[in-house]
This record gives structure tokens, sequence and C-alpha cells, in this order.
């Protein structure tokens, strides 16, 4: 892991400076490499289904490596389509009832795909203010012009929407990502609709979550098929791999195809993330349960944190957010939580800005009530006093516990 | 592979007049997934050293999805990092000369994190006009400003500098992805350096083809490991997997850690891709004389085509550019080398800005004289006969035979 150079001269010598300041205001991040065994409850990652050391999974994985090769060679365009590839897209797109899917090499290249290449000159982007970066970036780098909306507020896209003339897409994660919480997508779309406004969901922490045996956000909202739909969702949470995909009407993937930058200009996603994604995609088609299983935990957990008077927010999916009194405090908290044996996220500005430091707390469909058990005590054990709300009593609701923003981890 | 959705109603309507367009100028794409048991001889993909199938580079890829699961499970900031990925991270730094590196999901992932964490308001960047889509789009996400010079032209970039008061970054790819040519990067360099201004440059061509043992164009041009320049590479082409990485003094690399977007808020590369990448890198350690390989069989590849009166360019690292009387009859000639067992990339407009249609042929350390008989017995087969210089004797150096231009497969 680097460390600031002492004394780098030249034109990044500002970049010591930076660090300076930042280590000052306690708002240094470095990098933790984990060993293979680990011996942490990990409820820091994505592994919602808890499918990515899944020996059907890692077993595909290997295979499609021996059978295509550890890398996919060259751009999709060029050499870097499999058979493999196809399958996975066929797969996917059936399961989540779309009529064609388009996978990329990651969830991150797939939301500027979708965004970019839907979104050409004279259209207006209507952006949902905590959506993921990936989104907000595919937004700058679209040549349409972009209106951030209020979140979660189907009144402020239709007041957006109404002051256009023109074509318009509404862009909105269906999960946000630190605070667990669910777009409400049914009267977004309806939203989109009444003004005639295509509709583009990021259904990253849906996928295999939400909706009929894990088939997603879109689908439980009856968006998927729709012609006026398109979703995106990245094969490395729920999934187990790595990997984004795009999912919509043929016309528009086969448009994705000829123009997506991220698409062309990319090398294909690795065989052995396909056939891995494939495995686990067939995984949770055959075990429905997964998705209901990680929604329990996700409850329960929840339910502990609250009631141990902890600043919690009711999760909609497999996210448990827990607010935290500051920056320091965060990284302290967590800090502990991990010496104890169970790592959890701590994210902290810049990437929540609305400045409110929180933990991040994920379920996982294979955690059992004995990790459930060590998870809570060794929380509430290392709870910074002033974490706990006065009066006791943590549940969500009070204004501020959860005003959702992006975070990492797409 | 999907068609285009007929009569697609709604808001993505205009993409169906989108194809219809692209099949009116003979400019439509299609994946075209290829099978395990190819039996084509591939001059399209970027495996230069032929390590995508080696045993031990595939058998590295397959420990490592058994050993560390089949995703990374989180962003690298939070679950996202193995031993694995440092380990790699050593290595490469190491090979290349650089104080540390920064491993990213792809090589397009690494130059946005690079271009926009070093290029914050304020900053000029000097950016070569025939850049990689990847670095585009990395100055178009930077908040400094961007200025698109001539192609590998250092009197532009020292012009473009002399022209601004304040922090700056001159941004080179150092071997064009069409065309083949490297850039002057010592000119180039030198430029920049009169001007105080950083140096970012991207090796995805030359790591593994150029400078010693393959170590890369920036250590060729002992630039490698110097505080003022940053390097870009990827572990898709010469290292036959999939991912990107950052190479540059240890205060960069944490600083990139700290901001740079592409890294935050996406998953880390799966555990299997960065195996292979390692076992990859040991192997060429271990052989380095693979690199001097892939560079024999390009200027024997070059020969053969220039001495059969095509048009080709004379490759400077694995690339052989070789140019179309149209984007139509690109698209036929490659259908027929494709036919006749031999699968080279096409590259037409919009892919080349400067509307000169190309095939692109690459080099591999792999490929046996037999191989490039073959080759070579099948592109002039199948030329179209425009193709051919008047006169006979293709040999480049005429205006416009090389404008160099970016393409696919970063």
């Amino acid at each position: 892991m680097p460390h600031p150079t002492p004394g780098l001269v030249g034109p990044f010598a500002w970049t010591t400076e930076a660090a300076a300041r930042r280590a000052e205001a306690g708002l240094t991040r470095a990098l933790r490499p984990r060993p293979a065994a680990w011996g942490t409850l990990d409820l820091a990652g994505n592994d919602y289904l808890g499918l990515a050391r899944h020996p059907e999974v890692t077993g595909a994985a290997a295979e499609a490596a021996g059978r295509w090769g550890a890398g996919a060679t060259g751009s999709r365009l060029v050499s870097g389509s499999t058979a493999l590839h196809a399958e996975l897209e066929r797969e996917l797109a059936d399961f989540c009832g779309a009529e064609a899917a388009l996978v990329l090499s990651s969830g991150y290249a797939a939301n500027l795909a979708a965004v970019t290449a839907l979104a050409p000159v004279g259209t207006l982007l209507v952006s949902d203010t905590s959506n993921h970066a990936s989104l907000i970036d595919g937004c700058r780098l679209a040549r349409g012009t972009t209106e951030v909306v209020a979140h979660a507020d189907p009144d402020a896209v239709r007041k957006a929407l109404a002051a256009h003339r023109g074509p318009a897409l509404g862009v909105f994660d269906a999960v946000f990502s630190v605070d667990g919480d669910a777009a409400p997508l049914p009267a977004l779309a309806a939203a989109c609709r009444e003004h005639g406004a295509g509709i583009l969901v990021d259904d990253a922490h849906g996928l295999g979550v939400l909706g009929e045996g894990g088939r997603g956000s879109a689908h439980a909202a009856e968006l998927a098929g729709a012609p006026d739909t398109v979703v995106t969702v990245t094969l490395s949470k729920s999934l187990g791999s790595q990997g984004g995909a795009v999912l919509g009407p043929a016309a528009v993937i086969d448009h994705l195809v000829n123009t997506a930058r991220t698409l062309i200009f990319d090398t294909g996603l690795a065989p052995a993330a396909a056939g891995a994604a494939l495995a686990a995609l067939r995984l949770l088609r055959a075990e429905p349960d997964r998705a209901a299983r990680v929604r329990r935990t996700a409850r329960a957990l929840y339910e502990g944190i609250a009631g141990a008077g902890l600043q919690a927010a009711r999760p909609d999916a497999a996210v448990v957010s827990v607010r935290a009194p500051s920056a320091q405090e965060a990284a302290d908290w967590a800090a502990r939580c991990r010496e104890q044996g169970v790592a959890v996220g701590c994210f902290r500005p810049p990437s929540v800005p609305d400045g409110i430091s929180r933990l991040r707390l994920t379920a996982r469909a294979d955690l059992t009530s004995a990790d459930l058990d060590r998870a809570l005590t060794v929380l509430t054990r290392t709870a910074p006093p002033s974490a706990r709300r006065a009066g006791g009593g943590g549940a969500a609701g009070a204004p501020g516990v959860r005003p959702s923003v992006q975070g990492p981890g797409r």
C-alpha cells in the first residue's frame, strides 16, 4: 500500500499537500488488503446472496478461464465477444424480463454506456440528486443537458419535464447504495410517462434482492420489458462476480453496441467473470428463496441495531445504514469493529456529500443467527456514546437520519 | 445478438431510425460471438504475447477464483482489496520502474482515474488529437480545461503550455491503437518539462511490447519513476487478462486512492483477473524475449503486406494498419478474411474520426511463420483491387496513410 512520497517535488507536489489537508480533517483513506484466510465477519461487501465464494460460482470462473482464456483479448466488437457472453446476455435478459441485454466490464461502464448513448444533444436528463457517481458521470459525459432533482420526488421530476420541450430521460437509482432506501419507481415512472420521457433505472442493489425471486426493482414495479424502460445492473454484487449489464428493448441494446464508448473502446469482460455471473444467476433461479432470505436478514439486523438505541435506517433491500456522530468517530468506530472481527463500511465526506458520516452494513443471504448476534454485540459494544439517540430507540424516520446519498462500491 | 425491435414505439423509437441511417451508410456494427473452438487465426485481438490462453495464466485465474472468490465483493476501499491485488501492484510497479501502482477494473477506468484526479480546476490538459477515447472522456470529466493539440507534435504542446499560467498536464498515448505508431515521448516530455507540466503516458499498447524486456514505452524513454510522470497500462492486452493500472509516485497513487471516482465507486478487479495478470507478468519477466518476438513478427507482417502492394503503416509496436478504400469495402474485406479463417480488425467511422477506414492486424509473439504465410495469403487474395497503391509497393510514408486515430479495444 503506497504512502505519500515525502517531499515529492515537481508538478505533482500538490498531491502531498492535499494529503496533509485530508489527514488534518481525519479523512484519509487507505487500501487495507485482506488476507485469503480473513477470519472476519464481512458486513462491508456487496456479496448479498453469499455467492462470490460458492463452489459452483468459483468453479464456473475457473472453467471459463480454462476454456476461453484469461481475458477476452479485445473489444466486444472485435475479438472480445464469446458464445459465453452471448449466453449470459440471453439468460440475464430472460430472468429480468427484458428483451435484450449487453454485458460490459463493470457496472460503472454500463451506466456510462446507457446514459451517454440515450441522451444525445437536445435530450434533457432528469437525475435524482442521490444517484450513484457512475450515473452522475454518465450525465456529465452525455451530450444532452442535465437537471438534478430532489431525491425520490416524482413531483420534482414532473416539474423538470414540464419545463422542457424535446426528448428526455429520467435517471434513477432503484436502491440507493449508502442508505439502502428504495426509490418510488412506479411514481417516478408515471411522472416520466406523463411527459413521454424514457426511464433509466440503475438496479445495482436490487437485482437478486428485490422482486419475485430476485428479478429486481424494475420487475417488481412492472417496468421490465417496457419499451420506454432501460435497466442497468451489476454482476459484482448479488451475482458475486465482476461486470455490469444494460437491459432493455433490442433496438436500444443494438444502439449501444453501435455507439456506447465504454463498450466500443473497452476490452470485453473476462470470460471467468462472465462464467461466474452466469453460474450465480442459475443458482438464484434454482433457489429463489435467497432473495427473500437477504431481505429477512437485513430487517433482523436493523431491528437489533435500532433496538440498541443506535440511529439506523429501516432497510428496503440489503443495506443497513447507521448514523455516526462525525467523520472521525465513524472511522474510529469502524476500526474498532474490524479489530473485534466484524468488517463494516464507513462512509465519510466526500463520498457522502450531505456531510453525514455513516457505517454501512450489508446483510447476506448466508448470514446465520450467530453471525447476526456477533455483529450486533460488536457494533453496540464499540459504538461512541453520542451515536445513541437521546431517549433511546433508534428507528429511522426523523428528518436527516436518511438523506440518501451515493456511496462507494458500484 | 439483439436485432432492432421492429416498430419500437415511445421515447426510444429514434434508436430504430438511427439504425436505419447506419445501415444505409454501411456502418452497422454487430457482435459476433466466437465459439470456444474457433479454428480461426486471430489477428484481431490484443493478446500480443499470446498469454491469454497460456496454461500458467489460465491456471492462475482459476486458482485465484477458488482462493479469493469469483468477485472482489466491493470497492477497493471497502472489501475489494485483497493481498493478491497488493502483490500485483507491487510487482507491476517494480517491473515498470515506478514507485507505486494502483489496479482498477479496466484500462478505461484507469485513464478516467488518472486524468480526472490529476487535473483539478485550473489545470490545463494538453491532449494529443489522436488520444484514445478513454483519455478523451477523462479530459471531458476532469474539472480542468482541455486543449487538443496536433498529433505527436512537441511544438504544439509547447505552444499550448506557453499560453497558460498555472498547473498543466500533458496527456499522450504512447502507442496509438489503430495505426500502431509510437509517440515521440522524449520530445513530448521535454516540451512538458520546459513549462513545468506533469506528464501522463497511456502505455496500453507498449507494455509487454516496447522497452527492455517489455517494460514499456515510458521505461524506454527514461520516464519511468520520474516524479513528474504518471503511466497507465492495461492488464487486458500483453498480460492477457482484464483490468488497468496507474503507475507513478506513491504520493500520486495515494491521491488517486483518495479521490479517483472510478476507483472509489467501482467494484475491485475480480481476483481471477488479478491472478492471471500477475502470472502473465511473471512469465514476461522470465521470458523477456517475448517482447522482441512480437516486434519481429509485426515487422515481418508489415513487410509481407507492403511487398504485396497494399498500403500498410510501418509498425512501431504490435499493430499493423492497412488502408481500405472505403468503409463498405473495409467491412467486406474483413468479412472475406474471416470467411477464409483469418480474423482481422475493421475500423470505420465513427471509430476513426479522420474518415479513413482500415483493417487492423495485430502481431502476436506466438505466431508461427506458417501463421504469417496464411495471413498474408488470405489478406492479399481477398483485397479489393483499389486497395493496392497505384504503381505497387505499399510502404507507408505518403501523407494520409497513417493519420493516427483512436480505435476500439482499450
